[in-house]
């Protein structure tokens, strides 16, 4: 997507060097991280320069290349094998980071001679990232059906290009519409605690001159019972096989408010977030955070100094819940790279045959 | 309430000395500003030193009669009227402001000489401050009676003594509560943009030892559903005739969630916040407030200076509306000083006969 008039993705490699948008001085400084070395990239995985599933998984697989490039002909399966134990230790739950290093390993295991090996690391990484950018062109692709000049939509979170290597998944409709002339635009909830709305969705869409606003998460209701909002899309998490669906706290409230509203409400994933061996969204458990987060809001000063600053007083405690759960019930459909279908076990097992 | 163990109301008068606890720095510091001229009391009530419409109420009421002690013998009265409009003049909407300055006003010309006249000053702001003391400490006693040992409740905003004389509207039935020995709960809602829940709410109640938790307002309905919320209880700015009320920002979306959960959602408020001639929630005009307080965020470093931070990229707007309605149908009851009613017509036609 554009930043200052021109096309980014969040991670690439180009001449043996690994580079990265540093997602921690968003929105405030735009730089791009160049890494040499795989340490420095699994550094920078640790620290979430790089965040979003899709994006850390790309960035994994561009790190394992790179160890390639730099590991020694004497030593290089030693090397390229302690890579990636040391990128696979930045993030422990990280899905897809596990899956794209295992597929880069495989391909340099294939092949016979370090030289080969280097050059397959490579293009596994790319395709990696390739297919993640297409799967979420898609899913914009088939969201923009859903939107029509003048409409007003509301997201929740940051489920964008920021997240994944390009494109992003609830973002990505307007991505596209707005490449089709489309005028629209759209509320961004700030997302309280960590404000991922106000600071990353906010700064994406801005980027891109779409028409876009942060409400605080408190107005969402207001605005929805006004009649000002026509359609919600946020991303998700994790997909139950019955369509329940785990996304950042503050997701559900929305969903229940749209459906008084007679709001539609769509969630936009790819297939790989659908996970059919969880049966429903009581088998999903809640990752509780810590209490800073919501005792503390971190942001800029008028001098451009990030700083945490706190609100609530000391000796006072806070429950911080990072993620909910909404009922398929409450979903108006979900958005993929294959079309957009019923939030219900029929659909769900139809359209993730063969994918897991 | 109790601050520190001590007893104390928002605002009250000694020796010729008005004191007000200075909200401003609260919650990160305590400290009681004494003045002994009307127009540094004008001029607390300006910068919010003093909050809510009944203490700014009271503040203004013992304004006047601290004008009247002062005012010299010969231009008493231009001394007692000029105060006067220099007190309406420091929060041009405040309804309760307007109607102390005439109780008092009209104490004072009914009498022949300015030594009875600040006697009768005096009486009549302390009037009024008890008055509205006792009102909050009875919609405490109803509100009680709906708190069992071991419940959790969610409030949302500060509708807490601060914003009163004493007891406060949605928190008194806490303070009953505790003063009777009873277990209980609170979740206090962040209550983005301004955070009175965080700073005010969290304050009070931690201050009278309850057991408070701050949560991030997206995360209220996650309680909710998870069956951890009892009760709900908010205050109110305004209830037109229907039983529609208005308040701050995000308690529609609270009452919504309540309702779709079976939690009984209540009101509380004094008598002087019904508006009969407001016939329902459409007739009520919503404040758009400045974007700043959405784009950015007032706290506490941890040095202790006060600042405000922004999260919201430069060149991205916000929209701001700092109250909603919540339509009668979502609200299980309205706690009064008279007892606990129904939303409806018929009931606040016969609780407000003879009031307005």
């Amino acid at each position: 997507m554009k930043v200052n008039g021109k096309e980014y993705r969040t991670v690439w490699m180009e001449n043996n060097t690994v580079y990265m948008i540093d997602q921690n001085q968003l929105p405030f400084h735009f730089e791009i991280k160049a890494f040499t070395r795989w340490q420095e990239v699994a550094e920078a995985i640790s620290i979430m320069t790089v965040r979003g599933a899709p994006a850390i998984g790309a960035a994994g697989a561009y790190g394992l290349a790179l160890a390639a490039v730099n590991a020694p002909e004497d030593s290089f399966e030693t090397a390229v094998t302690d890579a990636k134990k040391g990128l696979a230790n930045t993030r422990p739950t990280a899905r897809d980071l596990f899956f794209t290093l295992d597929e880069v390993h495989r391909a340099i295991t294939e092949q016979k001679t370090p030289a080969a090996a280097r050059i397959a690391a490579y293009k596994a990484a790319v395709a990696f990232a390739d297919n993640n950018a297409r799967a979420c062109h898609e899913i914009g692709v088939h969201g923009n059906s859903l939107l029509k000049d003048g409409m007003t939509a509301l997201t929740h979170c940051n489920a964008g290009w920021l997240a994944t290597v390009d494109w992003g998944t609830a973002l990505a409709p307007f991505y596209v519409a707005t490449r089709e002339g489309k005028n629209f635009r759209v509320l961004a909830d700030e997302t309280r605690p960590r404000c991922q709305g106000a600071r990353l969705t906010a700064w994406e869409l801005h980027q891109e001159n779409i028409d876009v606003y942060v409400i605080a998460d408190n107005a969402a209701g207001y605005f929805m019972r006004e009649g000002d909002i026509d359609i919600c899309i946020t991303g998700a998490d994790r997909i139950a096989a019955n369509g329940d669906i785990a996304n950042k706290i503050g997701t559900y409230e929305k969903a229940v408010l749209a459906r008084e509203n007679n709001i539609p409400f769509y969630i936009a994933a790819p297939l790989s977030t659908f996970d059919i061996s969880c049966l429903d969204g009581d088998a999903i458990t809640i990752e509780e955070r810590v209490e800073r987060e919501v005792t503390h809001f971190e942001g800029y000063t008028a001098s451009g100094e990030r700083l945490n600053v706190r609100s609530t007083p000391e000796g006072v405690s806070a429950l911080n819940p990072a993620f909910d759960v909404t009922p398929a019930e409450y979903i108006s459909g979900i958005i993929t790279e294959k079309g957009i279908i019923s939030a219900d076990r029929k659909s769900i097992k139809t359209i993730t045959q063969g994918t897991q």
